[in-house]
């Protein structure tokens, strides 16, 4: 029985320690990219999220539609950039 | 020995593919939500950190306070949004 | 075979519960952080990216450079901050 216990403790330490060294989920971290369109609408690729909108004619009024789309709500703006991240 | 030795191989192996398809910690994503309040601050709930802010009329002067607060900073602003995100 | 096979399976069964509760990735979070400087021009800290840029003079006009630096684009900007973001 000794070298039954001991073949699979064995074993098993071995496993954990690849796991932990190389676990099969990658290290995440974010990544984004600016999204600029002409008018005051300007939408992210699908799988990223917005963090933060950017408006031409200096307009720093803006809201998120829908989760993935930058609106820039000063009468005058003549582009808007949407901030997209994600993980990767 | 063999077949000690192929059982327990043949269960680690199966083991690791289970971890490695099913993973405890499920696929995370970045989840944004904007959070707009009337007047010059707007704070992101519990959980939550701040990626941007909108202020209203054109204003694009702002700073983050304690990580989770939208501050606009002209002195004519009537609202502030905060864009507040977090792993789900 | 039957201590065999039972024994093998108890700890792999240990293991995986030893894995899903005490997963060697601790839990991520999103962290972010401001970098305010004098003029048009923010950097992040290596290891963050920006999710979003605030101006000086109500400017909401800007656009990022090479992932990690906020640029102001009024002709009239004291201050450019940036909200730079990683993963902890």
């Amino acid at each position: 029985q000794c070298s039954l216990d001991s073949i699979v403790n064995e074993k098993m330490k071995q496993a954990l320690i690849h796991l932990e060294f190389n676990p099969s989920a990658p290290q995440k971290k974010i990544s984004c990219t600016s999204i600029k369109t002409s008018g005051k609408l300007s939408s992210c690729p699908a799988g990223t999220v917005v963090t933060g909108c950017a408006c031409g004619y200096a307009c720093g009024s803006w809201d998120v539609r829908g989760e993935t789309t930058c609106h820039c709500q000063c009468s005058l703006v003549d582009w808007t950039t949407a901030r997209c991240c994600r993980l990767t």
